[in-house]
């Protein structure tokens, strides 16, 4: 896992300045001190991490993924944001602290997290290193799977305590985390100028990958403890939510996460390009403990 | 009133079933229906008015302004159905009928403000209409009018409470509902393919507008009755907001409100452009009751 590690540290290291000077707007402190803390609370960076490393194998410039991969992990963290308050999951623990809500208070972490999604939009709209068409394609992108995030997480809560098929769950899923990692990994691929054919195949990549990280997500609320996760584990059982291991038992789960996992593999060795870190991406998804 | 009202009436006829079409997605039927409640409330569509009127001036086609009106629409409200959570102003009552949490759910209402943002986005995004230069500029104009707007609900909630100074409810007042109006009153100017002067004309123009709208807001909450508003009256004296009329007194207030009504005159006066509209509009808001 080292050369992982080591890879998603730069992208950290290059997305952090850049995500600073997107939420630094001098007006209103309390909400910027409400956007920093769940902003920078140690967060993976997975999305990024994908935006980067999908346009890494299209051979874009670093600079011209950076502002694309901020507006995503703004979305994410607006979706964290909100997906914690009380008449959501109502979460009190978050990467291993306070929710935003619990820190600051709902109103500042209702603002926080819309503020988050509009400053996404102004950070794309605002880069110069990306052309107009460029910019048009990612806002796209990015507000469809932004807008598909919302439906799932109405889907899912809507759903919580009825018994369901793996149809429905997989509707859910694919709406709620799937799509943004869709979103993330077609946009990398749209700033390295990738044509039609390999956007389509980056597009199933990013459906694999998606659909694994939500299986392994349900596997770990089941087998993982509240501080492995840094979040309060076994909630789904407690809240009754459908689940991968609900529906298919663990051993059923883990075979599929296995399926899904080659399914994402095949779909990079079809493409001739530089995907290592993509590759090495599906495995942390795979293997991941928190 | 006539001409104005049929204007306003036109606009609403044009814009609904663009709006209707824009948050029809087919998922989340629930979210979709809150979404709906909120959006055809009754309300004035004011703000889309102000894109079609600046538009109208600068001989902009009526096609090419209605996504972007729709956009700035639902913005707005999303705004109006997280400031009516409990967490923030806490109120039942929105144009007459009960606010988006209480006919629905909390966690509804929250997600129905968040899916309305992304996609308000979607909709400048996507239209065809509209230049792709055109499209990122409005999309700067609403996404930092959108910024500041929470910005000034963040610095309106933490000022309760505390006396302050004109400069202080100015700039609350200039986030809070002054920047979307001013937006609003830009993006119609470029879709019309105004001139740098021009635009800047109109922002003054869409500045004294937002002030005039504020005022008349503080004074109705005195003012007027909770059925003439179709929202709680007296709701600002009992959180001790400050207010225009708690700093300057009715009848200075009325007078204030006097002075700015002029100064957007005068803008449009400065312009050789079809401004009866917009001159229209800010009557309205100088002698509106509701």
């Amino acid at each position: 896992m080292n050369e992982l590690n080591e890879y998603l540290q730069e992208v950290s290291e290059n997305l952090d300045p850049i995500l600073h000077e997107l939420v630094e707007t001098g007006v209103a402190s309390r909400l910027t001190d409400a956007v920093k803390w769940s902003l920078f609370a140690g967060g993976k960076r997975f999305r990024p991490a994908l935006v980067c490393a999908s346009g890494d194998a299209f051979g874009a410039d670093r600079t011209r993924l950076l502002r694309t991969s901020a507006a995503f992990e703004m979305i994410h963290t607006y979706s964290l944001i909100h997906d914690d308050l009380p008449a959501m999951d109502d979460d009190d623990l978050r990467r291993g602290r306070a929710t935003c809500h619990v820190k600051f208070d709902e109103a500042t972490a209702i603002l926080a997290g819309d503020v988050l999604q509009s400053l996404a939009f102004t950070a794309i709209a605002d880069d110069e290193s990306l052309e107009l068409q460029t910019r048009i394609s990612i806002i796209k992108e990015l507000s469809a799977a932004a807008t598909k995030m919302v439906e799932g997480q109405q889907l899912d809560l809507d759903s919580e305590g009825a018994i369901s098929d793996i149809e429905s769950l997989q509707q859910i899923h694919h709406h709620k985390t799937g799509a943004m990692i869709v979103a993330a990994v077609k946009c990398g691929a749209l700033i390295g100028g990738a044509n039609e054919e390999e956007v389509a195949t980056m597009t199933k990549y990013g459906d694999s990958i998606g659909l694994l990280f939500q299986i392994t997500d349900d596997l770990l609320d089941v087998t993982g403890t509240t501080e492995q996760l840094g979040k309060t584990a076994g909630k789904d059982a407690v809240a009754e939510k459908i689940t991968y291991p609900a529906l298919l038992g663990l051993d059923g789960s883990k075979a599929e996460a296995q399926r899904v996992h080659a399914m994402a593999l095949e779909s990079l060795a079809s493409l001739n390009r530089k995907t290592r870190v993509l590759s090495l991406l599906a495995d942390f998804i795979m293997k991941r403990s928190s």
